[in-house]
């Protein structure tokens, strides 16, 4: 099967600025991204001005546009990575593409440069296959089909909503094994599109993603941060949070996640055996976080992604939030998430 | 992490041999087979003695030995692809290795030809991690580990069953697919190990497989027959039930069940348009198949994987019997394997 169109009308590009002199990183992806409308989020802790080179079509969101919009106590929702949610909550497109600020474009195994933007795209634009697992990886890819035994009726496939993408060199482990492994690195390009299957969970890492707006904008935001979350990949958690919210209520409603291509390239940031001790809890929380996950239904009433942010937040703050005053804060962020996003959609 | 040892006398290679001269195949495997103990067994329904070359350590097995140890009447269960069930039989080592005769070594992104047999011990003798996906993949394979997010308490995995390889240049597809693009070749190498995740089925195909057989040794067996299963893959179903039985019990048992490399490299073999007539029956059956096993839980009785075969064929005669005299058949076959198991092991 084949390549889908673009329509880059259809795009935005978001991202979270961590740092304030986007110079490389966005000429790294000129290429690639020029065409399309960018929203950059510049995290409101950052002082200074962001620094953006010409030629592109940008709309740059600080501290005050934020404060201005969810107004001042709202706005601390947004600090750190969190920033980039902001920018979903701006976007009126129906793609949202969003790649981290020390992320550069990864060279295939020929040594070409990868198009992340385009493959992420085709991602979402064909269908996923959730029901059943296709050896042969994604159905819809160019070259690829399904294999032997795939029941037809289930070949239509269903939307997609998520597309999670990769990382080369910098792989992103914890602080932990990369603590104890310093040099270990990711250099294996796998050349693979696949769909998650239905009730399984993975990792979802917000570093190089897209999803489909219209689908799950409502449940794309940082809920669950932890006490001493910083701003280094191994010091979060939330778009962990996110993305086992995400992937319950796609399940719910017949929505397929993907994970696979496309790769970026990371480079190192931050200092691993430093971060182990506010990491600590994190890794304590996911051992609650995941049963709560696998264990959770969402009732036949909840219909909108809407619906099942709410119902989520409900059974967190009923099931986890006695175990943890982080779970409490979790399911009032989600509700207020929704107010905010109802008032700006 | 990193790659296992391999003791030859843990491991037995076993060939169905639908082709009487195995010359040119053996040939092109004994850089990587001659040192390993080989089981091969001939198509009962084909004439003539197998050629082998020399310098293998092989026993063979046609069809007066079938007849001999399992009778007359049960020799015809191993006919056509099936034969090779009667080295699974016939071997008393830990793993298995099978491979189909019109495979010969693939090659990998470099040129280099895939020591499959290696690549097989190593998936089997490295944990699986079915209960959350893993993004980067295996995290047993050399220079990959657990993401960011992954549970400590996960980490340790679970034994290995199956380790189901794939193909390049003729890919597995059903007679309908490749009748309809007969240009379509497999050509995408993707470097990567997965484990399938708990409750998710896929149709396993029997091509290149491998297994423990002191995990999942009573489950391996072909109990599913169209009533025109032919000689070529496009015209057979019996590895789709017999990895669907598989999966269920890994499930059930809390074995694991992976999947992707080793690659081989299929020749053209058959005709998918002349198939076509004969797979119609197999590919109806599917829609019936996979929501069966989707829905089926077995009990908490069930503990060993012989406890497993006995539910499930009596779930089948039960819930399927009324549907299909093929499917009636197929749960007396399951348990008269189980006997032939019990008499041969």
């Amino acid at each position: 099967m084949s390549k889908v169109s673009i329509n880059n009308e259809e795009i935005d590009i978001v991202i979270g600025a961590v740092q304030a002199d986007l110079t490389s990183f966005l000429e790294d992806w000129r290429p690639f991204i020029s065409k399309f409308h960018l929203i950059i989020v510049q995290d409101p802790d950052l002082k200074g001005e962001p620094k953006i080179p010409d030629g592109f079509k940008v709309d740059v969101y600080t501290k005050s546009k934020i404060d201005q919009t969810v107004g001042a106590s709202a706005a601390a929702l947004f600090s750190g990575y969190s920033c980039r949610y902001f920018g979903y909550l701006m976007s009126r497109k129906k793609y949202v593409i969003s790649i981290d600020d020390d992320c550069t474009p990864a060279k295939d195994t020929k040594g070409n440069l990868v198009d992340a933007i385009a493959q992420h795209i085709n991602n979402l634009k064909t269908p996923a296959t959730p029901f059943f697992f296709n050896t042969l990886y994604d159905p819809f890819c160019k070259g690829a089909d399904f294999v032997r035994g795939y029941p037809f009726s289930m070949r239509e496939g269903v939307p997609c909503g998520l597309s999670c993408g990769l990382w080369l060199n910098l792989a992103d482990y914890d602080a932990p094994t990369q603590a104890l492994k310093p040099g270990l690195k990711n250099t294996r390009y796998v050349d693979a599109v696949l769909t998650v299957p239905v009730k399984t969970f993975m990792p979802v890492s917000g570093i190089n993603i897209a999803f489909n707006r219209e689908l799950l904008g409502p449940v794309l935001f940082s809920s669950f941060k932890l006490e001493k979350e910083g701003k280094y990949r191994y010091e979060t958690m939330e778009d962990i949070w996110t993305g086992m919210s995400v992937k319950l209520i796609s399940d719910h409603l017949g929505i397929g996640v993907k994970t696979g291509l496309p790769y970026v390239s990371r480079k190192e940031r931050g200092n691993a055996i430093e971060s182990l001790k506010k990491e600590g809890q994190g890794v304590n929380l996911m051992e609650q976080v995941l049963p709560f996950f696998q264990s959770l239904s969402l009732s036949k009433e909840a219909t909108t992604a809407e619906d099942c942010v709410k119902e989520l937040a409900a059974a967190v703050k009923e099931r986890l939030g006695q175990t943890d005053a982080g779970f409490a804060k979790t399911s009032e962020t989600m509700l207020e998430w929704l107010k905010i996003w109802s008032a700006n959609k």
